[in-house]
């Protein structure tokens, strides 16, 4: 049992990046999963629909796996649970909202067997050798939950993505005494979200953004579209409230925005007053300022509702001079472009637009540094991984742990698949597993790896040059060919002596491969390859991929 | 001379845009150009090395065209001179460290017989109808001009990139009293640079950042690297001044970086004490906390010095706990995600890294709104055109104009190609000329064009499949194939049965045309990518580019 009495803490996804949350608990045979989350490709990941977490380790260990425990309902965190559950069907916990989100996803993931446990706040569930409690926390979703894990070593706390709201607008602020209680009684580890380890201060309460709503609105003489998170409810009550306030009518758009709306008010966690909804064929019975539009697209991406209305090409909505469009989001890291795109297109159709953390139109979900600090205070764990962020703000906020007293060999950063092993007295990195990027694809996951996508990039760069040359069984006397195809290379129309020239090399390089009796295919492919490679660099300074084809007749 | 009468103003790029500046000034048969700048490619525009102005209409009127007229060194200004002067081989007019850039750049592109000018800030030239003068102003590279040109219809002042620094580095501040002169005077039309029209405040002296280098200087206790860009020679004068301060030697790094401080030693703009710059190889012979290492890379350009030391891959300095990392930069927009990326790698080798504006290492070169306010008071224009910046920009600074008392009517906003038509008593939009993007790839220059760049964003999305078949002349009966090629498509390795069964459709097709008579290459190929385009969508939902191909012996 010596090998036993130690627990595992193994991350799958969420360290050194934001995005595609997944830690393994583990205590002898004793598995608990810790958030299913996807991440959205890179740009330099061509073609990929998302991304999720490498889940072999769960695969294969799928014997010990006990359950999976969510903190909160964004797809960071509950995006590749149907991938999970395909693999290892085990039961689910999570609160009420976060229930309805998962259940959507499987849904349209054709998952139906499913065992879905709505847990409530202050609940403790006994999960093989652990008990596993939720925390009411504050963040940009309703309903979202901090963990705690009583195990035979100690108590572990997991905080999810946190931030300290004395004033949400649910009326519902984080349980501080629940922390209290359990530092106060002693833990061993807590893990922390690292997002705004880098940013000083507090990060302000989600209803300052209604007095800027309230701002927004009294300023706005037309139409008013307000663009967010589709799983914000908190900050489209916010919009509501505003409205009802302006006498406003609301309509939804966008697919995600329409289903949320949906599901949170049917679970109660959003409050619509009678008549205050409208259908978008209602607009036009309504004067521009009794209106509210509220879309997607607040990160720019090019098939969401704001974005089509930017480029003019949304199918109920025109933008025209006097549209207020309020962007209640700040660009995730790599969407500025999209975002400034999308403004600068709106300002040109004469839309009026309020956007950006300057006018407090939008507050972060996450802690800042003096809730983080206040955090590891209300626990002061013996140990401490940051988790939920890049290296540089796992840092940072083990920088901020050790000020708060946290012994500085305690403080453990690691990456993906690294092994945190700990006994009631000792903490440390220990072996990994195999953890890393899985492509999702259409249909495939799995299928498109590295070569595939180095393949795109080449392709992407320069376009691909295909030789095919018909030759005579058994020797290399073309019959027919070469022929030259290129797709993404040059305008071929304005080439024609590129292309006439590089066929021209290619059968010279047939024509010497006959007279030497050369006839393995991969020796005349490559003859063929390297000098159509060097000719077309030589006069383009281009290295398309080329694909030499022979067919034999 | 009716139309002759009148003065236009044609921007062929730097509106609607940061980047490829270039403005037409012509008054009947005499045309000048200010500035020849290029763009670097948007993400999605797969392969392109450099975007140009389309400058068709220079090259259909190339007689008239006298003189082009550089405000400074940055490659946004004078990056697409050679392309231009290609085409039109005219005088061009620069201060000496513009002059001493542009030599290295035409140099670079095989250009010999150029024209090149040096002037003087105070000078005025005559070319053709117009007198043209050079104003001194302050920038992030030295010598930057704002220029002014006494036309017969009135004076236009051009500000050039600029911002009102009354501590610079190198002593000598923008020449305020000659615009404050020129206003006096009356001017017609100001265009003045709207970079940071968004940003309330004044920028701050660049002189604030040595301050911020003495700072890091002191508390770094091991090697310093300091990446900054290559043509801020008042940044790279104030890091060798503050190495000189603490004691170190300094050594330069990166082609670009080791090329202008070349140039600006030689010209005098660049003022090293004997003995302080060492070669790299001779590091080796210093201790750490008595070297500097200036590198490029402070954009995370993936080639760049510091870029290459982040991912361990630099021929010369591997970064080791203890080095100091100033950045010396704010990302542009578009290189967010490539710096953050680069800040993670090099504090995961160990190194302490300063970054960021709240840290006050870097400053703006642009104006703030209080210094384009005081333009706009020095200058108080009859009309104004707000340039240099993306359409919300050019908005905010038309603004910006209105408050400083500039009518509304005669604020002209517009975007590349469009025609600003001035008399001395009128101005307003009439007419556009061609205006656009050029791609230049490799040694192709506008070869690659919309299809093309359609064709590779498929190829990268999603792959290329290529059915070749050998048909025996005048039938639709194969002799050898349908052989089916993928590339970035799936691994083929685990997707035998789809490629087999793939192939069993298209000579199904093959054979359906063969019993139907069907010989015409262009239907044969039609009902194979169809059919292969629907089997494939339906196993996989991706649509990789499909290329059949028909050979016939």
């Amino acid at each position: 049992m010596a090998k036993k009495e130690k627990l595992m803490v193994i991350p799958l996804g969420g360290l050194g990046e934001i995005g595609k949350n997944m830690t393994v608990i583990q205590y002898g045979n004793d598995i608990i999963v810790i958030d299913a989350g996807l991440s959205f490709p890179d740009d330099d990941m061509f073609g990929i629909d998302l991304v999720i977490p490498d889940m072999s380790y769960l695969i294969e260990n799928r014997d010990k796996v006990r359950a999976v425990v969510i903190t909160h309902g964004h797809e960071d965190h509950i995006g590749s649970l149907a991938y999970l559950l395909n693999e290892v069907n085990v039961p689910v916990y999570a609160t009420k909202l976060v229930c309805g989100l998962i259940e959507g996803k499987l849904k349209e993931n054709h998952i139906t067997n499913y065992k879905l446990n709505e847990v409530q706040h202050g609940d403790e569930v006994q999960i093989g050798c652990m008990k596993v409690g939720f925390i009411r926390t504050n963040h940009s979703i309703p309903d979202a939950s901090a963990l705690y894990f009583k195990t035979p070593v100690g108590t572990i706390v997991h905080t999810g993505d946190f931030k300290i709201d004395l004033t949400p607008v649910d009326g519902q602020p984080m349980d501080i005494h629940k922390f209290a209680d359990l530092g106060r009684r002693g833990v061993l580890l807590l893990m922390s979200d690292s997002t705004n380890a880098e940013r000083p201060g507090y990060t302000e309460s989600e209803t300052t953004v209604g007095h800027a709503f309230r701002k927004a609105f009294r300023a706005a003489t037309g139409r008013i579209i307000l663009a967010t998170f589709a799983s914000n409810i908190s900050r489209i009550q916010q919009a509501i409230n505003t409205a009802v306030q302006f006498k406003r009518k609301v309509t939804v758009l966008g697919r995600s925005m329409v289903n949320n709306v949906q599901i949170a008010i049917e679970l109660g966690y959003l409050n619509v007053p009678d008549g205050v909804l409208i259908e978008p064929d209602e607009l036009g019975r309504y004067p521009d300022d009794q209106v509210l539009i509220l879309t997607t697209g607040s990160q720019g991406e090019p098939m969401a509702g704001l974005s089509r209305m930017a480029s003019n090409n949304h199918r109920s909505v025109s933008i025209m001079p006097g549209d207020t469009v309020i962007i209640s989001a700040t660009p995730i890291p790599g969407n500025e472009m999209g975002v400034s795109r999308t403004i600068d297109n709106l300002m040109k159709l004469g839309a009026n637009v309020v956007a950006g953390r300057d006018k407090k139109i939008h507050v972060s979900g996450h802690a800042s540094q003096e809730e983080l600090k206040l955090m590891l205070d209300l626990i002061r764990p013996k140990y401490f991984i940051p988790v939920h962020g890049e290296y540089r703000m796992l840092k940072q906020h083990g920088d901020l742990a050790v000020q708060m007293g946290v012994e500085k060999s305690h403080v453990l950063i690691g990456d993906n698949g690294q092994i945190f092993e700990f006994s009631n007295r000792s903490g440390n990195k220990a072996g990994r597993v195999n953890a890393g990027r899985v492509f999702v694809d259409g249909l495939g996951v799995g299928d498109v790896g590295n070569i595939v996508i180095r393949d795109r990039q080449q392709l992407a760069m320069e376009g691909v040059v295909i030789v095919v040359m018909t030759l005579a069984k058994g020797t290399s006397h073309a019959l027919a060919g070469p022929d030259i195809v290129s797709r993404g290379f040059v305008y071929v129309r304005d080439s024609e002596e590129l292309i006439s020239e590089a066929h021209d090399r290619v059968a010279a390089v047939l024509e010497r491969c006959e007279a030497g009796n050369i006839r393995e295919w991969a020796v005349i492919k490559s003859q063929v390859r390297d000098t159509l490679s060097r000719y077309l660099y030589e006069k383009t300074k281009r290295r398309p991929m080329i694909l030499p084809i022979i067919m034999e007749v």
